[in-house]
This record gives structure tokens, sequence and C-alpha cells, in this order.
């Protein structure tokens, strides 16, 4: 056989493998994205069941390890007398519970609005891997949730607060962490 | 009696209670004063106590109305697997749980260290009065907590942060703030 023949079947082999690699990564990148708008659909229904039957805020979130739910909240202040209990928060303590870890590693959270600065606070220590939203601050804003002032105050220093914030006795604080720094049976986080 | 003889004796009076007065605010703030360094040094010695019995981080809260300890809170965070446990978390779902109600009113929060912005987040939601701090930022960033990233990446918009945040139907969400506003059983907070 000549050596054209072989480069030319080398090369043919070659595009085949390109051409059904590329269609397994659309096709994948077509299922994630499906997954992903059905893992949302799922936090919007949960929404909308805790508006419609009086529950609590118009807000939901679902947790997705490997391609399934593993843990799902929705907004409980106002039924639970709770103010920290968004749907993001309720969503990331309960699969914190179910994983048995204080780490959120490899997972995505789904969340029906933009997080406020106490969720996304949450998010980071919780660490999941990805975030999707659907509904902007500002939608939220023209429904009477508006986050963008506690964004403000977050800026401002202590003591110039809204809510005023004194300090008081930081020397005696420092005990603490030098506690700690010597403490050898602790669990970094 | 001559008339300046009245005068002189209200003018008399006057001068008694603007001292007498000015004595009780005085020893009230004294009082005041004394009390938070009080509340504050049981704050301290919680987080001390935390520390030492390997409970959990370095951080303690607690949370008083009408000069009484209501809530007190540590920080539980690799305990119960819970990265929302913050000190101020759990002494604010703590102090609502007491009262019965989602909101602080006339509450002050003493923490022995700034609160990072998750904590500052759910501060505002439960909206208490005042807060006290001890040590700094600067000062837990010394030990290891590093909360100035959050606070970084709280500025950045959705798209460019560490954790990927992606927009997701934002149309079909809309339906939730619209169920939310004709819903009339509902307990706005």
């Amino acid at each position: 056989m000549p050596r054209g023949w072989v480069g030319s079947l080398a090369k043919r082999e070659e595009w085949r493998i390109a051409i059904f690699d590329r269609t397994v990564h659309s096709l994948n990148t077509a299922v994630q994205h499906d997954m992903s708008r059905d893992f949302m659909r799922r936090a919007i229904a949960l929404a909308l069941e805790n508006v419609r039957s009086a529950s609590g805020g118009p807000f939901a979130a679902v947790i997705v390890k490997e391609d399934r739910i593993i843990a799902e909240g929705t907004n409980r202040v106002t039924r639970t007398n709770d103010p920290t209990a968004h749907a993001e928060i309720v969503a990331i303590r309960e699969a914190c519970r179910v994983l048995a870890d204080f780490q959120l590693s490899g997972c995505e959270l789904y969340t029906t609005c933009e997080p406020c600065p106490m969720c996304l606070g949450a998010i980071y220590w919780a660490r999941p891997a990805r975030i999707f939203y659907a509904a902007t601050a500002a939608d939220a804003a023209e429904a009477g949730f508006d986050d963008a002032f506690i964004y403000e105050e977050l800026k401002i220093a202590p003591a110039g607060r809204r809510i005023p914030m004194t300090q008081l006795l930081r020397d005696d604080s420092l005990a603490i962490f030098s506690a700690w720094k010597q403490q050898e049976n602790k669990t970094p986080y």
C-alpha cells in the first residue's frame, strides 16, 4: 500500500474521532443544559407552592450533586420565626446534613433569585462549585424585597452604619485567638 | 418677700434639678457602660470555652433585651456540619425562638469579633437596635479567618465571581413574584 493511503486513512480516522468527540460534547452540553433547566424549574415550582400555601416568602432553592437533587429549601422566615431561614440557607443546611459535611464540594445551587448578602456569604462559606439563579435582585426589589440597602451598609465602616456598631474590650478578646492558635485538637474550616 | 428672692429661689431650684439630672444621667451611662462590658465579658468567656472544649471556632455572641441575656451562641460549624452556624447566627436564631418573633427589636447583640458578611446580613434581617463587637476583622484574619475575600466578592458582578453564577429561566421565575403580589394571606417581613 502506498504511503499516501496510510496518511489518508490516519487522517480520516482523526477526523472521525474529532467529529465523534464533538458530537458527544454537544450532546453532553445539551443534556447538562436541559438538566439545569429542570432543576431550576423544580426550584420555581417550590417557590410558587410556598407562596400559594402561605408558607413564606416567594423564594426557593435546590442543591444538586452528581445530577441528583440532594436538598431543597423554601423561605421559612415568618413561619418559623427565623430571620435567617432564607431558601438558600435552608437548602445549604439540609444538604450539609445529608452529606454529613460542612462543605458542598462539587455541588450546584439553584436559586429562584439572586442571593441577598447573607445568603451569598453562606454560599461562600459552604463553597459549592456553581450557582444558577433566575430572577435578578432588581426583580425582587420590584416585588418589595430590597436587599440593596444591606449591600450598601456592608460598604460603610462599622461606626457609620444604620445599626450602630461599637467596639468594646478588644484587648480582652485577643486571648480567644491565642487559645485557638494553641489548641491542637481543632478542625479548621 | 421681694421679687428678687422668688427669682433667685426659682433659679436655685432649676440648678438643683439640672445637677440632679446630670448626675442620674452620668450614673445611668456608667451603669450601662459597665453592663455592656459585663455582657461582652460573658461572650468572651463563652468563646474561650468553645475553643478549649474543641467545640468549634473562636467566636461567641450574646443577645440582650432590657438588660438581660436572652440568648447565647457559639461557633458550631464543624461540630454540627453547618457552615451557617456562626456564633451570631446561632444566637439570633435562639433569641428569635425565645421571643417567638422574627425581629429582634430593642435587642443588643454582643459578638466577640466583627461580623462576617453572612452574619452582618443576618443582623440586618433581624434588626437589633445596636451591635457591640470586640476583635476586629483584621485580628480574625491574623488568626486565619479571612472574611475580606467574601467582602471583595460581594462587590463583583455575579458572572465574574470565583464561584460562577449563571442566570437561567428569569422569565419563568417572574410568575413567583406575581403570585406573591396577588396572595392576600401573607406576612411581609
